[in-house]
């Protein structure tokens, strides 16, 4: 039995999970959620899955909530406070951060230093502090488990492997919705059509990501600390069918590959359930569907995002942060229709070239880093 | 540094694991050799191996040898005690056991009693006596490690993961050269096109037993006892493309495959080196190539060796070694030109019909059933 408390319950990663643990009631427990807003959804969550404890944004969120579930015994905790009493709850193993971006930051390092497992869906906080996040893993003997489907493919394909043995890994990416459209064309794509991903079901953030292929670059950083790999170990290949979601390659010429069904409960529940694994609910992947994959070198020139990111990796230090809160300020001004989508990466490319990195020597350093690209991002586009 | 020996350093494996040695004279020493009768490739193979000891199938023969190689230091023995010498050469740590048929399992038996790790290219041993060679195994505290490209897929996915939460093993197999050919043409297929296989360079046994689909049959029961799996948890998939060369299916839906490029040069290293890796000296797997990738289900009524190595893994007992001693009969007189290639198939199923199974309690009780097929085979064909 696993005690589990789900940061970001309401998202899509966090309403999956659920879903995902809900046929296993012999292997999990819910024991606390955390959500912004969601007041609906949480009264369902919180009904179906009695946790101890919940936390919300806001103190008006939090009586709203208290006020629809009177009649449960539920502890309910609001703000920054609220959040990290749920990623520390007593009497959890391992905490889901599936929250948005580098808001998940602070809690995974709190549950971390609580000595909880962390099952990591916000990659974001890997980009921004890998280096803190795995030595206080390795500080408290926390296990660090990757949820996204790529990163999760790397940690199965290299178990019982030595990773002296590794020559590259190969993150595969779908190409996202824009793979095939003309470069020329991209000043006209809108929100909507970038939220259409062609093979995952996603949140918003993560969406455009995938269109960007920032999304990729993200991961590139995130799987450099996850498996302690150097740049030039880490490769993309665009397969837009999204049945391998990832593949190891090693010196002596063998390759593993992970597949599945491109449904996110699968790295979840595989997260969830480590070192063991569970029946899936999902249906098993279609071995005939492997007869349609195809592979091809991802395009730098409409995607210059993925390049970003390997220079940020290579440059180290408050680099991947500043990347991010690029990323994360240029991903909301695209979405709100303040710039085009070739100017997401436009305006990456500028904070890069600004950004005056320094050394990581505490969380204090990535947090100045993020807030100075956040304002030097915005001031960019005021200018 | 490893000691190895190599038993049928000749054909296709042996040569084989020389070459892929060769580049690696800071990991391998090869101390002992055997051949039945290849004396010009012995004779290089001894100038560049420097073997202590090197065995071969007759009197003659080593005398032959002997004359060849008077300016070296190498002892040179024949017959069943020359092979026993070289399978248990005291200062072997591992024994390639790459002989063909049946002729492998006297030498594989004495190589595990003798404390030595074996690379079994012979699945034939394990069909046969694959009770004996595990308990064996088990007893000398000595590792058994699968040659053959499927069964390493297997035992390279398998690694690092626990075999409770497999759902099933997925043996590819190219189809052979006759997937295409209509089954009503069958009669008229030479011995000649069966042994051009369209992807793997193999022996001749082999390439054949790959045109009737029986080294799928065989390869079931081989990782039925390599991987401790029941008939129901072992598939087969025809991928004629041979890159993919085996997956594992797990309860929760995630599937690994483990590729390469199509040279037995990869599953050979990988035996000699495990738990290491070496740089292999073969080309990388191009991943373009894997566009191309097709996978469709068996055809049982054009390939029914299949079938009926389902039917003795199911029977047990004497039945396995009773279908490899039926289709070895066959394939010679078949290769003999005595029967027609759907014969062979014919051969083996009445063999089967007519065997009288028991369990196997020893070794004489493989071999009887070996020897009394071979009768009853021969009589059949007589008749």
């Amino acid at each position: 039995m696993k005690r589990v408390s789900i940061l970001g319950s309401t998202g899509t990663i966090g309403a999956k999970a659920l879903a995902m643990i809900e046929p296993h009631p012999e292997s999990f427990e819910v024991v606390a959620l955390a959500a912004r807003s969601s007041i609906d959804l949480l009264e369902r969550q919180i009904r179906r899955f009695s946790p101890r404890l919940v936390a919300v944004g806001t103190p008006e969120a939090a009586k709203a909530l208290k006020d629809r579930v009177a009649d449960r015994s539920v502890e309910i905790g609001w703000g920054i406070e609220g959040l990290l009493s749920a990623a520390t709850a007593p009497e959890a193993d391992i905490v889901l951060a599936a929250m948005v971006g580098a808001a998940g930051l602070l809690p995974s390092l709190a549950a971390i230093k609580a000595g909880k497992d962390l099952a990591l869906a916000t990659k974001e906080v890997m980009v921004m502090a890998g280096e803190l996040v795995m030595a206080e893993a390795k500080a408290h003997g926390v296990r660090l488990l990757p949820v996204d489907s790529e990163p999760s493919a790397v940690f199965q394909c290299l178990a019982g492997h030595n990773g002296a043995h590794l020559k590259r890994v190969l993150l595969t990416s779908s190409g996202g919705p824009f793979r095939k459209r003309p470069r020329e064309s991209f000043t006209s794509i809108t929100p909507e059509e970038a939220l259409r991903h062609p093979t995952w079901v996603m949140g918003k953030k993560i969406t455009i990501d995938s269109a960007t292929l920032m999304n990729k670059g993200l991961e590139i950083i995130e799987a450099s600390w996850f498996f302690d790999l150097e740049a030039r170990q880490i490769e993309v290949i665009v397969h837009p069918q999204s049945i391998v979601h990832s593949m190891v390659e090693f010196m002596d010429g063998s390759v593993l590959a992970q597949m599945g069904v491109t449904d996110m409960g699968l790295p979840i529940l595989y997260a969830l359930s480590y070192p063991e694994r569970l029946p899936t609910p999902l249906p098993f992947l279609d071995l005939h569907a492997l007869s349609a994959l195809t592979f091809e070198p991802v395009d730098h020139e409409k995607f210059p995002c993925v390049g970003f990111a390997y220079q940020a990796l290579a440059a180290g230090g408050t680099y991947p942060a500043a990347l991010n809160a690029a990323n994360e300020m240029a991903v909301d001004f695209f979405l709100s229709r303040r710039i085009t989508f070739p100017e997401i990466a436009t305006l990456i490319g500028k904070a890069m070239d600004n950004h005056r990195g320094r050394k990581i020597d505490s969380l204090e350093d990535v947090l100045e880093a993020d807030r100075e690209t956040r304002r030097l991002v915005e001031g960019a586009l005021q200018a």
